[in-house]
């Protein structure tokens, strides 16, 4: 089968590849849609980052480089072991991508996104969704409802990780958030709010996002820190007081420190975004209010309330997938677009199949 | 009567001024004792920074320099006013220095701490701890039992900073702490954590201040950074795993660093110090570790909890007094010996009736 393998940095190849073996415990998937993240932009720009490097075996997956891309996907079962009872060839499925040790346990009250040596399939090895076929552990494997389409299905992995960052702020229906930058990970965090009964205010530079922001509907409204001082006009909207939370989705220190200022008293922000640096926080303003920020990585427990939201329709999705390809096209017309064109783009989706 | 006044930086007098009048729901205090506060050096070395400056009335008390100083003291009760039913003349007691708006509510739930304006009784106004009497709004006076030394009486407002820490780490009883800084504050934080049934790790520099936590016994094991990495030693005393809360008690960034290393993932750190610049944060940590991060500023609803714990003996002050000195000695016996000598000192009491 054809997938994309990931061999170094800058070096990403469509290559014929043996189709993956289905073993007790496993589902065997045929991928109908994969979104790139901006996780796979930084692999294939700065990388190997999650992916472990020629040499140098993942120790939980034991692979390493070259190794299949792809961790944001959807599809249908093609077939289950026979020990796996609960799914039925044709289900329609998307997958909670993680390489975790099998000594941890996936339930309730488990952090396990935290747990040793986590990693991503398709980055740290177990094939992955830029591929004709994968199969995955049962414990991974979400269904989803006939009536959702399977291009929308593939973007329940990136809002599990808006979803994840929503539970970690402690917010609830009814509070106030604002949220600092409006690219694919920002926009996804703001509907996710919005479909939890948040009032949402996004700060974002960019005209191309602060549009695809308003026409979205998933903010109560748009500022331009550098025509309005944000903080300042989220505070008149909230009796003076400031928002309840915070999201940073921007990884650019300005940001960070508007929401510092912008937040109510004892107020949270969540740290959505990766920083590829130690920046400067105004830790000042951070003990005057007695804020917390709060770090987030991936998701747990997220899946299953995200499919809901998607199953109901309180998320439109199709406005946040601005391209669809094939394999083929995966470096020039998905890569190279993202980055040269990312003001632009949300998500594109690239079906492995053509 | 006598008081020490703040003019401005570097400029503190001990002057004559008129006894304040009793006025409904007000409390007069004969003070018996009152503790030099690194806030105090602050203003004394780069203030006004709390106090409010000639011709800036503050918004609560409309007062401004000169203000008396002082806000850790105890002593005991000279007279109530008529409608103050529930204190007796000769009752001990210590103040909780707020200086907040009327209309502020100072029930649970409330974090008045976090006010509009918010000041301290000794630095913005109304009165300080460094005067032979001061009148104090009822609802701001703590009794306290009989045989708590009064001096031992004047820790319990720097206490209740390092309690509402406690507080703000949601940590309990059999959880592990790493305090970063054995300052006045790391010391009571760490006495406090103890105290809470904790177990305690310090992590300081100076002989001096390691000799003071071992001596203590406010902490079960004290790590030199220069010697060990210390967050390895801890997490080798927590089966690998890191402790479950960190306090920076340095305003160090290494400091910070360090307690981003060592607590364990989805662990909390409190800053309970005050910085004075924006320091660089390892964010790329704090999110991939899941790590909040908690600002506390002052208390709220903690000093009945710590007056218990004080009551209890709980918690053995005597060895973090290490001077006691006349309002006339407060500069050159007082101040600059905890800013030259600061390695020596924890607490420094004033007797301003001598």
């Amino acid at each position: 089968m054809r997938a994309a393998r990931f061999h170094d940095r800058k070096d990403i190849r469509i290559e014929d590849i043996a189709e993956p073996e289905l073993k007790p415990g496993h589902v065997s998937i045929d991928v109908a849609w994969c979104g790139i993240c901006g996780t796979d932009l930084h692999e294939y720009l700065e990388g190997p980052i999650f992916v472990p490097p020629k040499g140098e075996p993942h120790p939980i997956s034991g692979e390493e480089a070259p190794v299949t891309l792809g961790h944001e996907f959807s599809g249908t079962v093609a077939e289950v072991a026979d020990d796996v009872k609960d799914l039925k060839t044709g289900q329609k499925v998307v997958v909670e991508p993680y390489i975790i040790g099998d000594d941890v346990k996936v339930e309730l009250g488990v952090e396990y996104q935290l747990s040793e040596n986590m990693n991503f399939i398709g980055l740290g090895g177990r094939g992955g969704g830029l591929s004709e076929k994968i199969v995955v552990e049962r414990r991974w494997v979400h269904p989803i409802a006939d009536h959702v389409e399977l291009d929308h299905a593939a973007l329940v992995e990136p809002l599990a990780v808006a979803h994840h960052a929503f539970v970690k702020s402690g917010a609830s229906a009814g509070d106030v958030a604002v949220v600092g930058g409006a690219g694919p990970i920002g926009l996804l965090t703001a509907a996710v709010l919005k479909a939890e009964g948040l009032t949402v205010y996004v700060s974002e530079l960019s005209e191309a996002r602060k549009a695809k922001a308003r026409e979205t509907g998933v903010a109560d409204e748009v500022f331009d820190p550098r025509e309005v001082d944000v903080a300042e006009e989220v505070r008149k909207r909230t009796d003076g007081k400031g928002p309840d939370v915070g999201f940073e989705c921007s990884s650019v220190p300005v940001v960070l420190d508007m929401l510092l200022d912008a937040v109510r008293p004892a107020g949270t922000i969540v740290n959505v975004s990766i920083w590829g640096f130690k920046p400067e926080v105004d830790m000042p303003k951070l003990v005057l209010k007695e804020i917390s920020l709060v770090g987030t990585i991936g998701y747990a427990h997220d899946h299953p309330r995200v499919i809901e939201l998607v199953e109901q329709g309180k998320i439109d999705l199709a406005p946040f997938i601005t391209g669809r390809i094939g394999l083929d096209g995966l470096v020039d017309e998905g890569f190279d677009q993202l980055i040269n064109n990312n003001e632009h783009h949300v998500k594109i989706l690239v079906n492995p199949n053509t």
